[in-house]
């Protein structure tokens, strides 16, 4: 198999496209907008999956599910929310379909027009407080600590495999709480798990701050944000956690007693991560090679090659390989012995590559003779010769230095693009030649960040959380200003 | 906290419905059919899940996710499949909402009409075709073992939490194969891993079989079924597995070249279980106290109440309970130790019931002094008491011995509620009268089939895979049969 990917330089959006066919990750379907997550590509959101309910679990988070779809009326309930979401809704009219009277194959039947048309959900939160009404009562009832894994949907007329679908796969907690205080403790626990999860399991780097309040959700009173930077420059927003206020309690009338049997409106968050997290694992350490995956998420983590002329050698080299995966598989790992005879070892190195397996462990005729195998990592494309009775601690060693070494080589590349400028001319000229995140002062306003965003295209990724107070001027108006904000072109 | 509960006795449809929301596993939604699966009942269908997960992954299968919406045409390429669930689609027309001019609010934007219509998949062999198209060219490509976990839409017009809502949460398997042969093996194989799982994991008997033509999935050719009996004498179809021929490879032109380089069509199977078992896991073995669950699919399998005055008593009986939780968890165990201050053990005992948990301790003043817990089972309601340092491995025990006698309970009605009947006047008084399962000879057309549903309610439920052969008459038309079926009325 040949890779004949596009490399990064020559065109990196045709190198991601590219990649997450070949790679076997996704593919566009026959619905516009809508992907077909094939198993390999799954296979990996299983593992973020699995490691991001551990987590939520372990903070007393629970599962649950609600409807797909949302009446009109609802959506309508909190107004700027209906305006962020109106534009791009699937929208339910009928429940049936019948046979043409003219015989021209199955049209709509008309008379099974819905009385309230119903929204295929693009998020969750009005059908959420709409239930949460019926479960709020007392204070006794609080918190809810809720999580959903669902589908949604937004119709999106640009659409991107993972980026940005019309359909896309997701988490979303909400979640009710008697006091400002402990929702906004809420929201923040959540921007640091999803931190957590993004450097640690997924090797991605994050900043974590809060967003301006023309980019914050759609009926938020403050968005988290953890944004990460890919390898062309462009940022991308990689997990939102919101702090709603009152703002859904009100629309939805959700009201508990307090300890003192008064009345108040309950205080929400909401906070999700999606299928686009796929994208940014793919976009931060992928190679002109194919996909470089973190040992913490592979499918794959070991895959053996042997090299042979004949059955007879394949034998000898199995007799060897066998109980060896089955010792790396007694560690915990992931191991897959290809001895298919149909394929050659030179297309099996490529497809294993082209698939991001953390380490390659190859056999041959001399490894037999000499008690040895060849060790490639994925991650560096180092080889080295490791002597049999050595090669499990290897391997095990390696999956660690792995991880650690991807997420390393991503810092320093974030490190290395976050740039400091104090004038718009500068500004300008890094967002357009050197890319990365912009540090920078700026007035506060909308109307600044517009002009901004207009002009070059970038927007304010978040207010680090970390930011440093200090006397500035923004570099547009001149205005002052206490701290520095991060911009950058974004997915 | 009163239960309440309506006997089955009194009224087993209102049972029902008032302990699958009394103990929180599930409740309607402001959506016409469709429910919110409350957290409670969400963990019982993940255990579900993971178990049917790792049966499938244990027998070559992969998970992957295919589009939410399936454009018309692809409905009507298979003629049965398209007249099978045409009736029962939500249909997506239009993409964006307005604001009404009139300003009476937000209604359906007329100029963001789709081309053409998306159907809301009822289940997804249309759109999954339409994807292996793209992946199967040689014999080297199949088989594809593909499962996805997804939701589903079938606009129902009747509908009742779990056991048929507008839209509720399955597993698909969908898979290609290069012969007859295997895959007509892959749907069995399937029907018996289900089997297994109803039984060793829900604790629920089933009968295998085949379903008559008139009964089967619209696209199939043959339909393998496990029927399972719920404690009102009906039953209730538990899962089904299709062996669908060339049907689909045909609508959806998937060929592929076989090792003699000849185009061959693929042959196809699919299968699923749903949210449909929480209806089966709840109707086989609960009581009038409340749910009875299985020990494996428990969310909290051990609870543990102390009975104190006063928070020294607690904190005497807390220092007991501690490292008892720890010791049962240590052995794989789910234990909650309940010491809220806020309700009293009799509210706790009553919840506990109603919420199936398998065993609960209580430890009060005298098991104090005793070195004693009291030990109840939930599905015989025996008390025992229990010296301290035997306790762990009585509850260990119980696990077992629950799983085991909850079964037995089930199989012992359904063994009672199978009854062999040789003219069509005992089959209606059977089938009136006592219910179950109605064992008889039928001559094999759906004019017989369509005539005793009419007149009795009740329909074949499947050809058992067991039967002996045996000369007979047909109870109604008096024409020759070689085996008898199993009939019933049904969920």
């Amino acid at each position: 198999m040949g890779k004949n990917l596009t490399s990064r330089a020559e065109d990196y959006s045709k190198w991601y496209n590219e990649l997450v066919v070949k790679s076997d990750l996704a593919e566009n379907s026959g619905v516009r907008g809508c992907m077909v997550i094939k198993p390999y590509g799954y296979a990996i959101w299983e593992k973020m999956q699995g490691q991001l309910d551990k987590m939520f679990k372990e903070t007393g988070h629970e599962n649950a599910y609600f409807p797909l779809f949302i009446p009109k009326s609802y959506l309508s309930k909190e107004a700027s929310h209906v305006e962020g979401f109106a534009k791009e809704c699937a929208v339910v009219t009928h429940y049936r379909l019948k046979n043409a009277e003219d015989g021209s194959g199955i049209v709509v039947d008309e008379d099974a027009k819905l009385e309230e048309e119903l929204i295929v959900r693009p998020t969750s939160e009005t059908i959420i407080w709409d239930t949460y009404r019926r479960w709020v009562q007392s204070y006794r009832d609080l918190p809810i600590l809720v999580n959903q894994w669902a589908n949604v949907v937004r119709w999106e007329m640009r659409t991107r495999l993972f980026l940005r679908t019309a359909e896309f796969l997701w988490q979303e907690g909400h979640t009710a709480h008697a006091t400002k205080q402990e929702a906004v403790e809420e929201a923040e626990l959540i921007m640091n798990l999803y931190a957590e999860f993004a450097e640690k399991h997924m090797g991605v780097p994050v900043i974590k701050g809060t967003k301006t309040e023309s980019e914050r959700f759609a009926g938020a009173e403050e968005t988290y944000c953890i944004e990460a930077l890919m390898q062309d420059g462009k940022a991308l927003q990689a997990g939102t956690s919101h702090f709603l206020g009152q703002n859904f309690a009100k629309a939805f009338d959700v009201k508990f007693a307090n300890k003192e049997g008064q009345q108040e409106y309950v205080w929400a968050t909401s906070w999700g991560v999606s299928t686009r997290l796929m994208g940014a694992l793919v976009m931060t350490h992928s190679d002109d090679n194919g996909l470089v995956l973190p040992p913490n998420l592979a499918p794959i983590q070991v895959v053996i090659v042997p090299i042979y002329k004949g059955l007879d050698q394949l034998d000898a080299i199995s007799e060897k390989v066998e109980p060896l995966v089955k010792e790396l598989r007694a560690k915990g790992l992931s191991v897959k012995y290809d001895k298919r005879d149909t394929h050659k070892p030179g297309f099996k190195f490529n497809e294993y590559e082209l698939k991001g397996v953390p380490v390659r462990l190859a056999i041959g005729q001399r490894d037999l003779e000499n008690g040895t195998y060849e060790v490639a990592r994925r991650d560096t494309l180092q080889k080295e010769s490791v002597k049999a009775d050595e090669v499990v601690d290897k391997v095990v060693s390696l999956m660690d230095e792995i991880q650690e070494n991807i997420f390393n080589k991503a810092l320093a590349y974030r490190e290395q693009h976050v740039t400091e400028v104090d004038s718009y001319e500068d500004f300008k000229q890094v967002i357009e030649e050197k890319g990365g995140f912009v540090s920078a002062h700026w007035d506060g306003t909308s109307e600044t960040e517009d002009k901004i965003k207009e002009e070059t295209k970038a927007t304010i990724r978040c207010i680090p959380l970390d930011a440093k107070q200090e006397d500035g001027k923004c570099m547009v108006t001149g205005k002052p200003s206490t701290q520095r904000v991060l911009f950058a072109k974004a997915y």
